[in-house]
């Protein structure tokens, strides 16, 4: 496993492999990589002949007041984690190796599909999402890409940008990998208290319940209002509890298959998740 | 020479070429070709193996009450021009080939330098030609495109926006090829009438002069004025005159290399044009 830090240095490792059409896979992360990236990787190792791991904390994703600055960095630890799961190549360029020295000009939006869920509490989240795998697809130039279903909103949005620019990439999302518990796997867990680690996993168990009574019948208001209160029992300040249609479209009845989103915070901890409910007629 | 007017038959072509790892040139048009379009595609001819020309009205760079229904499209006769220069693939998609049918949320802006010259005039602009190029871009995937010098705000932010994201293109600006008269070469001149035409090439004349009055150490401002009083005397309708660095930066007075701009209607047809200015120390 190669570790490059430079634009010229990953195309110089990747050259090879681009020159005998072998398959390149990419899997963009921020790093302080846990079961859930290892799975993408995992994914990308069945799938295709080389596998590169972006590890970047980007900053124009993160809004002011967010932990852009104390997000973890835990490059040596993640490279022993990847090299087990079979990765090829780490990619973990410096901001300046990203964005220049020149202000940057450019900028992707994403319009409807980013206005609510966590974009309305994230402004300008998506955009920088947007900004940073489209230039991360320019410099890896993949084959296919593999993002976590944890952030549906984020996956939806990257799938929509790739079809309206044409950009040359195979988009996967990969079903979110949960603790024994049922917590979702994500970085920010770390940020935990050990009592807050405890009543995190009300999340999945009050989308659990919520899949199980909109079985029973139970109307969609009633039980978004039921996850709602659940969860602001267990101690957590709800931001949304939310149906969507799988595109992300509004729904208001339970009659097709759809998603339920949560983000809520514990402390000053803000955790996100999903379930896909099948509609069963 | 064959013509593609789809995505996929365009891949299926150019299969081939990449497999053999041969270089493509990109010169992508508006169709209606003049000798201005032959220079670059003889430039692309010099530089690569394989030259794609696309030949596509891109509805969403022109804005309400712009010339979009009626903007010439002389596919058959732009087909024998190519074919002269050695063109090897017509890229000639239909508007629902390259949009498709469901609405495009994706918008890419480039700040700064689209919001004065042309951009001031024609909002959106620049967004419609940065969404089309980075397309047909991931579309063709060139190693080289060819752009015109007479669109240098254009050329300026397509080169903005291929830094910004990282695209893998070399972007070639290629000189204003003009008329014998010094009229640069545009699509748009067909619209002139026979009187229209007489006078258009004032707008070079001026430039022209303006240069040599700069060299004998007229100021800046009273340079663009006369370029101003010599349009409206022959009988244009001055749209901008004006004076930048070679990066689209203003500048107040002629102590490096700058570039005049000038865009101003005769009738209904609005005509850009430009020259770049040496500063002899």
């Amino acid at each position: 496993m190669k570790t490059e830090t430079t634009i010229h240095g990953l195309a110089a490792s990747l050259q090879a492999a681009r020159a005998a059409r072998k398959s390149i896979g990419f899997v963009p992360t921020m790093g302080n990589l846990h079961q859930g990236h290892l799975n993408l990787v995992r994914e990308a190792k069945k799938l295709c002949d080389v596998v590169v791991v972006s590890i970047f904390v980007n900053p124009i994703q993160f809004g002011e007041g967010e932990d852009f600055e104390s997000y973890p960095r835990t490059l040596e630890q993640d490279s022993h984690l990847l090299a087990d799961v079979g990765c090829d190549i780490i990619f973990a360029p410096t901001v300046e190796q990203m964005y220049g020295k020149q202000p940057r000009l450019t900028n992707i939006t994403v319009g409807g599909i980013t206005n609510d869920l966590c974009g309305q509490s994230r402004p300008g989240h998506f955009d920088g999402v947007a900004v940073v795998v489209t230039k991360l697809f320019n410099i890896v130039q993949p084959n296919f890409a593999f993002f976590g279903q944890k952030d549906y909103q984020q996956l939806a949005v990257i799938r929509q940008f790739v079809k309206d620019l044409n950009i040359p990439v195979e988009v996967i999302g990969v079903p979110i990998a949960r603790a024994e518990d049922g917590l979702a796997l994500s970085s920010r867990n770390g940020y935990l208290t050990e009592d807050q680690r405890k009543i995190a996993p009300t999340i999945y168990q009050s989308l659990k319940q919520a899949e199980k009574e909109l079985h029973a019948g139970h109307s969609l208001s009633d039980v978004l209002q039921s996850i709602k209160t659940q969860l602001t029992a267990a101690g957590f300040v709800v931001d949304y509890v939310e149906a969507r249609q799988p595109n992300l479209q509004p729904i208001e009845i339970f009659n097709q298959d759809i998603v339920l989103f949560v983000a809520a915070k514990l402390g000053s901890t803000r955790l996100i998740d999903n379930l896909q409910v099948q509609f069963k007629a």
